[in-house]
């Protein structure tokens, strides 16, 4: 590569997720030669990935070509590659066409649905962890309804309307209030021919309650707006499989549905399986206090791929700002590691948990305070159009927002299947 | 139906872009039920397709979906589904799933493209019909940038940044234009380890010159334009054959390329062959002044599926405002014949051409003059944004255009394939 420079330290990152790009960023600059891998040629920003799919935005807005942000660095280089293998021993990084050595790795390379080895299920489910399945899902739940409009068997017609989603976690109560949301407000006007009545939005929820780090009161809150939104919410729901046209419960029931949505647990991306490296809790790797490999000094995971400890020994969650503090600290430590400066250790700083419920109501726990109602909806909104990567998609997603929210519109409701 | 009327005559209309939505708002409100028949669930702003190809505009900005238009006339329905025949004789049209009956069919199925019976051709080149083709087109376009980025032989690199437009119309010259402006002022900056003085943009054009419908000084400025902005226009040429990494003309020329951009003719939707009527030039079935098949009073062609005729007898182009005023008589004719009232003949009102050569530059004919650079250009962009259907569209797209002007940007380069 012309730009990069004789025998300064060659950082490679695995992914341009949040953890990678945050990396990158810190890392431009300074006396390395970074280059940042990724299968897309985009940064996407997963926390809105529902809202793609319930039609609420466009792919476009939620997502950032690497690229754009790499190009005013000199040091950063950007590879559009799937990352086949690394050799920790001979410090290689393998794609699909090429081989690279690299000084220091980040691993970066998120998560992946995890269906804990069902595979009726696996087949069935649809996934929310990137921009094709949530593409995918959108188009699904829309020719659904289209499928019901000319359905004459009620049955069948029911089942077409039936949308399951299971997990009570944050993505799946944001993604159930949503799409109810979806369905009764917008769709109900579209096809006028359908009885929405018949309609059905199940939240399925393995233990016994949703959302179980919240305290008791939002819990309780969340429930009830869902239920006021017409979400059914079933806790203790454990689903055992899954055919192309329903869904079956541990305890035998069998749900008629054509749409079973799993967001009820990710895991690491396989890549982490192939390392040789102690892997916890959803197969995520040990790291010690500096984010590194232990006896690798010069490997650090970050970001969902890690198993990281908060100060009181917790496992720091999977979510955007922890990898964004991973990113950050993962940077500064390779910089002082070639300075031979000591590291600092990472100290998560846990800036609270927001959750949306549909139009106008969401709950969080911010500076160690309950919020909920329009408050709570209101910060969640503010945070996510702020940390957007790029302002054209700030302006975009606000502009459609504004749009969706004083129109009761879904304005992206298309089917659009590959190059059909 | 719940809301057909009992023995109020039926319409079917086959095709959901300008011809058919045209007609359906025509019949809106009217004594008939109107039942309007897509593929797709939206309707596609066919003219700015390739500027979807070129990452310029999102897809979302240029489809609206159908039942957003109809959901306020009682008499009118939408049904998604793919038309396999129509029966002229018994008055019926097959979809994959149900047959319905019509006392009056609209056929606006629109066109295709024509590869002229080149089986190579139609394997390896790009059409942009819809919105289907023009995303896989521009992700093949960024993809190819990526390859060429980790392409160390001279030769097959500089094949990854060689783009083949075929056809010297108005399409052609607009993709041309832009696809160089996105290769030279976005791409450029993108990917500052590739030399993007070996990429090639080469319009392709068999006959003797470009946008034969227009006076010499406006094809003259066209070319110059073309060629400024950095693009290779060859007359005379013509494509006898492709591979997937070459295109071969037919005076021996072999042409290195992964790229290969089909703008070179039309047909008219392949239901046409299946009717057992006339059929002119480019599959066009052959209707009489009121846009009836010969003998079949019921039955209208409308839009690209038409050979209609001018006053002066010369074919209607096939071109957005030919079909919406196809639309828009069709839907009148039809209210005239349940009436026992004469039809009016089609009288087709053209309102000029317009074109634009990329940034602030156009061509145009309007009210019989000759226009070009900045003002036609200006012209073109207000019309196209009056004529897309939603203000929400309007506003996307306006933004986008602006935001793409000022800060010679292509937001949406995104490369995004299927579920991937």
């Amino acid at each position: 590569m012309a730009r990069a420079g004789v025998g300064r330290p060659r950082v490679v990152i695995v992914g341009a997720g949040f953890g990678g790009l945050w990396t990158a960023k810190g890392l431009a600059g300074h006396n390395v030669d970074v280059t940042i891998i990724d299968r897309h040629n985009y940064h996407t920003f997963i926390p809105l990935l529902y809202q793609v799919a319930a039609a609420e935005l466009a792919p476009e807005q939620i997502a950032y070509p690497v690229r754009g942000v790499i190009r005013r660095h000199q040091n950063v280089r950007f590879l559009m590659e799937n990352v086949k293998g690394v050799d920790l021993e001979r410090r290689e990084v393998a794609t699909d066409d090429e081989v690279l050595g690299f000084d220091y790795l980040v691993l970066a390379a998120g998560s992946v649905t995890n269906f804990f080895g069902n595979d009726s299920i696996a087949r069935h489910a649809f996934g929310m962890k990137d921009l094709g399945e949530s593409v995918k899902l959108r188009s699904h739940i829309l020719a659904s309804c289209e499928a019901a409009a000319h359905e004459q068997d009620p049955e069948q017609r029911k089942a077409r309307l039936t949308f399951v989603v299971v997990g009570g976690g944050p993505t799946g109560v944001e993604f159930a209030a949503t799409l109810a949301e979806l369905v009764w407000t917008v769709l109900a006007k579209d096809f006028p021919e359908v009885d929405f009545s018949e309609a059905q939005v199940l939240l399925l929820e393995a233990m016994e309650t949703i959302l179980p780090s919240l305290p008791e009161n939002l819990r309780e809150y969340t429930r009830r707006t869902l239920e006021g939104k017409g979400v059914q919410v079933r806790l203790g729901a454990l689903v055992s499989g899954a055919t192309d046209h329903s869904v079956e419960l541990k305890d035998g029931t069998v749900i008629p549905t054509h749409t079973l949505v799993w967001t009820a647990g990710v895991r690491a991306s396989l890549l982490a399986d192939n390392l040789g490296v102690e892997q916890g809790r959803g197969g995520r790797v040990t790291v010690n206090e500096f984010l590194q490999v232990p006896s690798r000094p010069e490997v650090f995971v970050i970001g969902d791929m890690a198993l990281s400890q908060d100060a009181d020994g917790n496992p720091v969650p999977q979510v955007a700002p922890a990898a964004i503090q991973h990113g950050e600290m993962t940077a500064a430590n390779i910089l002082r590691h070639i300075k031979g400066v000591e590291l600092k250790p990472f100290r998560y700083r846990d800036r609270g948990t927001m959750i949306t419920i549909g139009r106008s109501r969401g709950v969080a726990r911010m500076w160690g305070r309950s919020v909920r109602g329009f408050t709570a909806w209101a910060a969640w909104l503010v945070v996510h159009v702020a940390k957007l990567v790029g302002f054209r998609n700030r302006l975009l997603v606000v502009t459609n927002w504004a749009w969706n929210f004083i129109f009761y519109d879904r304005a992206v409701r298309l089917i659009i299947k590959g190059s059909d």
